[in-house]
C-alpha cells in the first residue's frame, strides 16, 4: 500500500517551507499547515491506516514532540496502544536511555522500561514526522528493541534523502517514507 | 455527555502515580500507562468523541508536548484540523506569544499567527492532559482568541482541583474535567 499521485500532491502542497529556520541556510518543512488542513491531514492519516491495518501491530511509538501527533492519532485509529519516547528526564518512571550524536555534542532519548506492558515480542511501528541525520530515529529503534519489542517498520512523513539518516535506520529496520525531499 | 462510573474507573485505574517526580513532595500523574492500554485509551477517546461531535468544532488546539497526544487523535476522529501551541522558539513561522508566571520566573507559549487559516470566528477546543496552576492553559486560551478564534471549551484529562488553576481558566472559557484529583 503506497501513496497515489493525487494523495502525494495533496500532502506535499499542504507542507509549508520556511527559509532559514532554525538557522540560516536551512529550509524548514513546516507540517503545521498540513495538520490544520482537515482534508490533507485526513488523506495522510487514512493512508497510514490503510497501510498499517494489516501489520498486526501492538503499539505505535512516537518521538517527542511532533512525532506524538501522528503516532497517537494512528494508534487510536488502529485501536492499539501509544508509547512515547522522550528527551532525557521527561518520563517519570524507570527508563532505558540511548545517547546519540548531534552536530555539536550529545543528546539522549528515553523509553519507560515497561513501555510495552510486559508483552513478549510486541510488534511496534516507529512513526516520526521527519528524518534528517537520523540520530533520534536510530536511538529510538534501539530503545524499542531494548525494551523487549520488535520494531517492525520505521515510518517518516518527510524524509530528507539528501542526508543519509534513513540509510542508517534501514540497517536495522525497514523504512517507509511518505514524502521524500531530494 | 459526561463519563459513566465504569468509564471513569477504567481511566482512573490506568493512570499511574509516581511519588516525588519531578521533585520531592509531588505525586505525578503518569498518563503513559493510560496511553499504552488500548482499552483505556479507547474508552477515553471515545468519550471525547461522543462529547464533542455535536459542538461544531473547526479545530482542536493541543499544548506541547503531552497535549498533542489527545488533541491530534481527537481532531482526526472528528475530521477537523489540529493546531499546536508550543514553547517560545519552536514554531517556525510568524507567531503570537503570551507570557505566564512560573513558581520561579516567566515562561512563554506561542501560536502561529495564521493557525486558524484565516477562518473567521473558528470554533476551537483547547485540550490538554493536565491542569495544575493553569499558567499554560490560561495563556493558551488567550492566544486562541488573539489568533482570531473562539475557545468554545477547555478540556483537561486530569484536573488538580486542590490547585486553583481551573478557576482562572473558567473566568474566560467553560472548563470540562474528565478526572478530578482532590
Amino acid at each position: 500500500m503506497t501513496l497515489s499521485k493525487t494523495e502525494r500532491k495533496i500532502i506535499e502542497d499542504s507542507i509549508r517551507e520556511i527559509k532559514d529556520f532554525p538557522k540560516p541556510g536551512i529550509v524548514f518543512k513546516d507540517i503545521t499547515t498540513l495538520l490544520s488542513d482537515k482534508y490533507a491531514f485526513g488523506v495522510l492519516m487514512n493512508h497510514l491506516y490503510q497501510r498499517y491495518k494489516e501489520y498486526n501491530l501492538d503499539f505505535i511509538v512516537g518521538i517527542d514532540a511532533r512525532g506524538f501527533i501522528f503516532a497517537s492519532a494512528l494508534a487510536q485509529m488502529l485501536g492499539i496502544g501509544f508509547v512515547p519516547i522522550r528527551k532525557h528526564g521527561k518520563l517519570p518512571y524507570t527508563t532505558i536511555g540511548e545517547k546519540y550524536s548531534l552536530e555539536y555534542g550529545v543528546d539522549e532519548v528515553e523509553i519507560h522500561i515497561d513501555a510495552f506492558r510486559g508483552q513478549k515480542d510486541a510488534r511496534v511501528l516507529l512513526l516520526d514526522d521527519l528524518i534528517a541525520t537520523g540520530g533520534t530515529a536510530n536511538a529510538a529503534a534501539t530503545l524499542i528493541k531494548q525494551a523487549g519489542a520488535e520494531c517492525v517498520e520505521a515510518c517518516f512523513v518527510v524524509t530528507l534523502t539528501f542526508l543519509d539518516g534513513y540509510k542508517e535506520v534501514e540497517k536495522k529496520t525497514p523504512v517507509y517514507s511518505i514524502i521524500e525531499v531530494k
